[in-house]
């Protein structure tokens, strides 16, 4: 039986199928068997071909009290999927397309989806608590008890299938391999969408990249693809220069190697008075007033991606920023996912854009808590993790 | 003896007349005869026609300490004049010509003043605190006992006559009336170019003001040129409001008149979610973190022009500035004093700018303490001071 007629037979009905469960913060997922019900209007139902782990994941995983901290639910956010069935008004999606679900929405419809300025749905880009975007709380994964499974930025890509509102997903050509399209999901869209779109880095420019997770090695890639003359690399860890040698960086500095010098002095002395544009992706608010200072007076522009710690109000120098320096954050690098998205692939494909690089590791389903052990202690960028083997 | 002629017989020479000495902090300023040396090289000698007091005259004049204080000083740093003379290596200015002298530099020939995105002159503009440009701490100026008086933001306008270099000069139409002109050389031209060059405000977007100043008037003004739909000021002083209308103001809010609302609620309840550019003019750090919340989620810019209070640090919520805001900070509204300058003249010329309304008061040079008590009475907007009157 081939992949399209066995999609048919589940048609209009709840699927059995493996996910992984994270059913306590920070313990061990378990793989177990679920109810995925049938898409509702709006809503395509995905099997997932492959999933990689993103530092957001491991954040929500440990998280245990607030309104984001819910269980049990099924993690997982970059992936890559088959359709298998369409719900009612589902328009441009089909059984068997490739697509790609994505965790920040575009309804194509709002002000701001179709204003070139935004990438922030009114419509749907205010609520990062409900399991699906039209109907709020409702799940559509039950547990072989028949509890609700709560659901994880609208994608939980850690099921063999899953249900995904069209806002957030995107057709892709079926000629990029599936791995690497779904880095394109997460945190390498959006490194290269913050070098392009929110910072529009130019040929010639100078720029600076603090952290050097997958997200500051994708933003030195965009930065590499637009010419940029230095790209300055700033990490903790020493290991990550070889590889940050791969994407584009010409120069490191390691903090702890800087002496009596802040980071900010020693960049300023690199590139005769500061970077044109300083990205901050750590999710640190002094790394990132540090980030700031390093860019030029009257021109420098630091665009801030780091999602590590929301709670720490960013503190600026007034004459720092008076001296016409810009700050700017963005949550997706910018893009609008339908739009965009398609426009990477095309670069990937005519072999512009290193995806490659970014995936170092790959495992099967049943290994996917070593994912996150490898992703924790440094050791991968992207890990792979294949539904079928 | 014409205007011309006069002028010839000083050429190389020192000149004694009239000036406005700043003695002691805050204390009435007082007209004593000086001796004005002639220019160096790349410097003008210039006889000032009329200048105008801005808010940064009353603020340097009440600071008492630090590196910044100091006396006796001639302030004064909005104004027009003509060339009496031209020190060696002057292109570009003679004898009799219509300038503006400008308190931020514009070298012409450095990195930043050859790129279009910057106005901070790599060359000149990181020392605020020398006399004269090229010099360092020499002075021009001298008391009836021979000692040296202190320049002023390297304009210092309350004097007959006063030197300038040429990194600080602009040769302007005399199409245009000279007290109108005068006011190009500071505030309006901040106000104004932050609207046009910083925010780069567009037809039927929704703008705030914080303050509303000349600088904060000037941005309404420069909004409405630009065919802004709703421009909202934000005032504690009501009598501001019926004021605002001529510059273009639609909407007001009195923070006093919120009730339990902040400022931030009431202004995105006017505007479905919030204006498109924000701008504050006080340069209050709290005020300025009001304004940025003001703004649209996804898109918003806030532009800090305030020069109030450098010493407090700006503070931003991490998630405001991730979802998708902007801020940035700007002096002389990111115009390049010789490019911008002409153009905002010839928009006056063609009747599109208004700059008459700026101007509430008129004064003899021997009132000058008068327009002080005027400016921080809250009474005047722009009053001009005539030399020879
Ligand atoms: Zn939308
Ligand atoms: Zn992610
Ligand atoms: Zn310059
Ligand atoms: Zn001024």
């Amino acid at each position: 039986m081939d992949k399209m007629s066995s999609f048919s037979i589940h048609e209009g009905k709840p699927i059995r199928c493996k996910a992984a469960l994270c059913r306590k913060a920070g313990e061990a997922l378990v793989i177990e068997e679920i109810q995925v019900d049938p898409p509702q209007a709006y809503e395509v139902r995905i099997k997932i071909i492959c999933t990689s782990l993103c530092h957001t994941d491991i954040t929500f995983w440990k998280l245990d009290s607030g309104p984001f901290a819910r269980f049990p639910r099924i993690l997982g956010h970059e992936s890559v999927g088959l359709v298998e069935s369409i719900g009612e008004h589902v328009d441009g999606f089909k059984q068997g397309d490739v697509v790609l679900p994505v965790f920040h929405p575009f309804c194509e419809d709002c002000k701001d989806c179709k204003s070139s300025k935004s990438n922030w749905c009114a419509k749907f880009a205010n609520d990062y608590i409900s399991n699906t975007r039209r109907y709020g709380m409702a799940s559509r994964f039950k547990d072989s008890t028949g509890e609700d499974i709560y659901h994880f930025l609208f994608v939980s890509s850690f099921s063999e299938y899953t249900v995904v509102d069209i806002a957030h997903l995107v057709k892709i050509s079926p000629d990029i391999p599936v791995e690497k399209a779904a880095l394109l999901s997460c945190g390498v869209s959006t490194g290269v969408g913050a070098a392009w779109k929110v910072a529009n880095v130019e040929e010639g420019s100078n720029v600076a990249v603090f952290g050097l997770g997958a997200v500051g090695l994708a933003v030195a890639e965009g930065a590499r693809v637009r010419g940029a003359a230095k790209i300055i690399g700033v990490d903790l860890n020493p290991d990550k220069f070889e590889l940050g040698k791969k994407f584009g960086f010409t120069d490191f500095v390691n903090p702890t190697l800087c002496g009596e010098k802040k980071v900010s002095e020693v960049i300023k002395e690199m590139t005769g008075g500061g970077v044109d544009y300083s990205f901050e992706c750590v999710g640190l608010a002094s790394l990132l007033s540090e980030a700031f200072i390093s860019t030029r007076t009257g021109s420098g522009k630091t665009v801030m991606l780091g999602m590590g710690n929301h709670a720490a109000p960013v503190s600026l120098g007034s004459f720092d920023l008076l001296s016409g320096r810009t700050i700017c954050g963005s949550l997706f690098g910018g893009l609008k996912s339908k739009l965009d998205i398609p426009v990477l692939v095309d670069h990937y494909l005519k072999k512009e854009l290193n995806l490659d690089s970014f995936i170092t590791h790959e495992l099967k389903f049943q290994e996917i808590n070593k994912a996150f052990e490898l992703l924790e202690e440094g050791k991968s960028l992207r890990c792979i993790i294949w539904m079928d083997k």
